[in-house]
């Protein structure tokens, strides 16, 4: 691969580095802390509660590989090589863990069978499209024909509209079967899910219009991708945890009993 | 051993490197959960629930080594030799894995002893000896004199139809006395099956004529073995759980109720 002659100063070099590791840690913890605390919750719902573990753990993964591969691309700061950093790692991280998010946020409502695989018939190829048709654009491939990042932006807008669609309007008609607690906390997860999915689009932005390598760009990319990653699945899958514990404490008085002192 | 002169483009090597991530990825946490999630179907099911994992497990630790060999075959872009990259991991971990991927099928069913063990006793050396068989073609090796791959393609046909027929004939017999649901899941596995091994021959097809080494015969066929191996073990090994979890409600009226909060 060619070398390129534009390159991280020290402070962005130890930014990127550190918001890769503050990633890791939070997705490596989340996961042990989710896997264990699944416990603490009813059967019922423990699967919403597994799968969330399942993502961050994912997650980690692309988190070691991503941090390494930063580091053997830049090399410490001595000599560095920007094309051998692979965007790749985010996106088969995403391919796999985007539609498991849904899948969380759908399991832990509990609802009828078939309900729930009416929604994520819908909800996980969406998720998945979404992904795959963002890759070219933030990679800077050429697939199809098609080179501008801008249209593969576009393109991957159209299911992400229609997850939106079906989050707000077909899910928000089950949840008037739901406590005003859980309500509250499933509003929030929505909303969540919005704010921390809307930093992709806007970093993708950001980082599109670049020709070879612009260090700002590719900084904020990183941070930004990052942060959005801890929110959308280190504390989404925490808030998933809590809706889990306050529906088995609703759903069984002696399981209430054995877990809150006062109840 | 022997350097070749041609070799992969930047765009070839991404690709495959990012696929056989993929792979490592899927294999390593669908092993993870159908560890935890085996707690989740009735004892009964639970042996079907952890070969399902076992396999997945298997082919994390022959996806590790893929990579590894492929990253030094191809030392990162900037030398290689492709005669390193060794497709020996493959039909190591599929001569381990597929033969327990029949294990799944049969076991999730619950047959009663003596028809289940008369099904593996003839499902379990047929899939090993398709396996053994082609390894040779795709190798380029010379084993008793054959060095034609399309022999070796074909001798490995011969076990495959005697699966098919075991599975579509034998099978479908039993099949009857399972509930409607479990018979679409069967149904559906079956065809997964057949759509997904279906794809091994034609890559096979794809990367047989080469002489030396052909860089995208090489890249279809790494990629088309990943997807292939990511359906036939992840998605079937995670459609064997909601076979597994289906069959444990329908038998135990209480482990339905601890677990669907509708039912």
């Amino acid at each position: 691969m060619n070398q390129l002659s534009a390159t991280l100063s020290d402070g962005q070099f130890i930014l990127v580095y550190n918001v890769l590791s503050l990633g890791l840690a939070s997705m490596l913890f989340t996961s042990i802390f989710l896997f264990v605390a699944r416990e603490r919750v009813l059967p019922r719902y423990r699967l919403a509660v597994m799968v969330s573990g399942t993502v961050t753990a994912i997650a980690t993964y692309h988190y070691f590989r991503m941090f390494d591969n930063f580091n053997h691309a830049f090399a410490g700061m001595t000599g560095n090589n920007p094309a051998a950093y692979n965007v790749g790692y985010r996106y088969v991280d995403w391919l796999l863990t985007v539609p498991l998010l849904l899948v969380e946020l759908v399991a832990v409502l509990a609802l009828a069978r078939a309900a729930q695989s009416s929604m994520l018939n819908r909800l996980v190829p969406a998720a998945a499209a979404m992904i795959l048709l963002g890759y070219p654009g933030d990679a800077h491939l050429t697939v199809f024909g098609i080179s501008d990042p801008g249209i593969w932006g576009l393109l991957s807008t159209i299911p992400f509209l229609y997850i939106l669609y079906v989050l707000f309007i077909e899910l928000g008609k089950s949840l008037s079967r739901q406590s005003k607690a859980v309500q509250t906390k499933i509003k929030l997860l929505r909303i969540l899910l919005i704010a921390t999915w809307g930093v992709y689009p806007i970093t993708f932005i950001l980082a599109m219009g670049a020709t070879g390598f612009d260090p700002s760009r590719f900084v904020a990319r990183e941070v930004g991708y990052s942060i959005a990653d801890i929110l959308a699945k280190c504390l989404f899958g925490l808030i998933i945890f809590s809706v889990a514990r306050i529906k088995s404490a609703e759903d069984d008085k002696e399981f209430a009993k054995s877990e809150f002192k006062d109840e």
